[in-house]
């Protein structure tokens, strides 16, 4: 059903016929029509979804249009709409939401909702804790997978995956797995202890989300068990929410290596003076590092006031040996962030970064050498000095810009800061005086 | 079990122990131990997993080891392997392999399998049929639930999921699916034809792998079917293998934007000349490019030699100029990787960022003011003349860099061909030009 016609049948009143099409639509497409609408219409609507639809629905919605709903909607209505909705989506709902809401949805949970919210929300962001939910199906060894397949039957549709069951002891200690694949090919008396997994791999509660996403990666899991210090199984993270945070982390790292603050907002949705604020930081204090560089050509402003051709080349070098930086920062960081590339290799690195710079570095300093000879007919002398500054800059560039992420990794900071803005800002600098030191030595007499 | 105990027992030889432990570990860790042992110890080994352990083993070996492998078997034992392949793995392999192997293979398989391989060869790079696989259930609308568990019982171990039934007419249509939660929670005897979801979401095999990505995660999906011109259901897409896809795609983009050629080996695997070769032909494109720049500072030597200071500040708005542009292009092009921004909102980016422009500009050319007469005390003149410069660099690279990856798409390139390296290429120029005229209009008389 396309969206055109959702909004006329609502706009004709059509409402028995718009029941029926909403119902056979998926949860996300619903969302994304009725976000955008009126407060009234969109109540209007959502209270005529399928129940079990309902809260999906609203998981989907907005923090604006979620509030505005929880607001306007009855204390039973609202019970409703949080006994319906994954624990997980629960805590992200009432992270995003002000005050006065979180008090009326706290209102709304019994005691032991509240005692579990409370723990969930100390998690730190970022962590296994802060993704995972309480919704998974718990069985004992001593059942039969009959006695499994009936318990499912009874409880799996609020479960967020029924897929991977967790077999626990009486004090909730993960004693191992059980997928659904295996108890509906098995027979129907045999015990859960004969065909249980036990070599299970999981995550503890303050697991970086990242180390959970390469988990994921790696083994092409579909939920993985968090543990907590004693081992007790305390919530299972899902794949779909481990795709989002891998998008969510490599938009921060494009962010990061674009020298802008993360944000998670997306694009078009961000107000102006929330993205100038994202991007104003580090280009102030690039804009101010760029003046060693400043500095440098002013302390030789002998050597290009006297050979005035120099001048002209400064942006080449600077874009060269900025640019190769930033292919060798790229490539770490990026390796770290996938767990190619570790922090013991940081000698494989630096000297795999030294041979490739002597290729890369030779090849442009021949071509350029070619160039000003032919083209720009700059004397010899101006065009070795060239040559040899772009040689050098490349093995300079190649060589911070491939060990300054690790040694940001190594110093606990994110490798990602350090990438083509930073890396060309403390290049420039090297390039321009290798550059007035070799026009030093080889130009004036 | 540690790798280190795996390998201790390989040396002591307690081969009885060492199936034991292998036989519990997960298919991806033992691939990962046995893959750079020499051949005749991984092939020891490998003999000694269960049946439906190796082939998952073998399909996660390098393509040198599959290779030295497919060798050293008899034809029963690569029948064997390939017969419990999965068949995108199938197809992996024969892509990955020498000639000679793959021949090897073909003259393994039966001419049914031949045929489907020469058909799934076919599909462009990158694209849904690249992606997917045949190993899915099948369902009929006729069968009760209770016929259809029965048929999975049968089946379901060489499916690659069963989570997710697919319900086809006499043509092989797609009807509809049905997850196993679905048929589990469902009465025996009731019909498929009564639980079946019709309104399913799919793609075509030609569908670019980014778009499917994108279904994956907006849904959060377990698996997508695939289906030909006709409709009929030719595959299915897993969530694993789109996980893969989605850190592939981002590791390409960074590449791409860090002016590289992409590549999919994993850093600390490629050669030297591999990797310089990817990274040599944009260096010099850009280096070239920048000599465009440099003409334009010859043209201005005048105004330079006769205010000399204005050389000390070309780094400083180069380099600002460059990060503005890199942040704009940065959040297009992730934009539209994403799905956030798409090419009808050209016009919103451009208004959305000349209104950043003006804020962040205005921020970066106070400061810079303030600091010029003050720390630098250059003089009013000079300071006005970069300090307009540095807002107008911003405007100008904020501008470009936000329109160029639109216009890349709308060109059907690579958007991200157009980030940091080449914006910065572009902007240097304008900004100098900028520059100097205002420094011509402003300081020379």
């Amino acid at each position: 059903m396309e969206e055109k016609n959702i909004l006329e049948l609502i706009e004709q009143k059509k409402y028995i016929q718009l029941k029926k099409e909403l119902s056979e639509m998926n949860e996300v497409d619903i969302s994304e029509i009725l976000d955008p609408l009126e407060l009234h219409t969109t109540l209007l609507i959502f209270r005529m979804l399928p129940k079990d639809m309902a809260a999906e629905v609203f998981s989907y919605f907005s923090p604006e249009q979620q509030a505005d709903i929880i607001n306007a909607v009855t204390d039973k209505e609202l019970k409703f709409i949080l006994d319906e909705l994954f624990f997980d989506d629960m805590i992200d709902l009432i992270e995003e939401m002000p005050a006065n809401i979180v008090n009326k949805i706290l209102a709304n949970s019994t005691q032991e909702e509240r005692v579990l919210i409370n723990q969930f929300l100390k998690y730190p962001a970022h962590s296994a804790g802060s993704l995972m939910t309480i919704e998974y199906v718990e069985l004992k060894k001593n059942m039969t997978v009959k006695e499994a397949l009936d318990h499912i039957k009874k409880i799996g549709l609020d479960k967020e995956t029924i897929y991977t069951c967790y077999v626990t002891d009486y004090k909730r200690k993960l004693d191992g797995i059980v997928s659904l694949r295996t108890l509906v090919v098995s027979e129907p008396d045999k015990n859960i202890m004969d065909i249980v997994f036990e070599d299970v791999i999981y995550v503890g509660t303050h697991d970086d989300q990242e180390t959970v996403a390469n988990i994921f990666i790696k083994y092409g899991f579909m939920a993985l068990p968090v543990v907590d210090k004693e081992h007790r199984l305390t919530g299972i993270i899902t794949f779909d929410d481990i795709m989002d945070v891998m998008e969510e982390e490599a938009t921060e790292d494009f962010q990061r290596m674009a020298a802008m603050m993360p944000s998670e907002e997306p694009y078009l949705n961000s107000g102006i003076i929330e993205l100038a604020k994202q991007r104003i930081p580090w280009l102030m204090i690039l804009m101010i590092g760029a003046t060693v560089t400043g500095r440098i050509i002013t302390k030789f402003e002998d050597v290009l006031s006297s050979i005035v051709v120099l001048t002209a080349f400064i942006p080449m070098l600077m874009d060269t040996g900025g640019n190769s930086g930033s292919q060798s920062s790229t490539l770490i960081i990026r390796g770290l962030a996938t767990g190619d590339v570790e922090l013991k290799d940081i000698w494989k690195v630096l000297w795999k970064e030294f041979r490739i710079s002597l290729v890369v570095g030779f090849s442009l300093a021949a071509v350029n050498f070619i160039k000003n000879m032919l083209l720009d007919r700059v004397g010899l002398m101006v065009s070795l000095t060239v040559s040899i500054t772009v040689a050098s800059a490349v093995m300079l560039a190649k060589i911070v810009g491939g060990t300054l992420p690790l040694i940001a990794k190594k110093c606990k900071l994110d490798p990602a800061i350090m990438a083509g803005p930073l890396i060309t800002t403390i290049v420039d600098a090297l390039t321009l005086t290798v550059y007035f030191g070799i026009a030093s030595a080889l130009l004036i007499k």
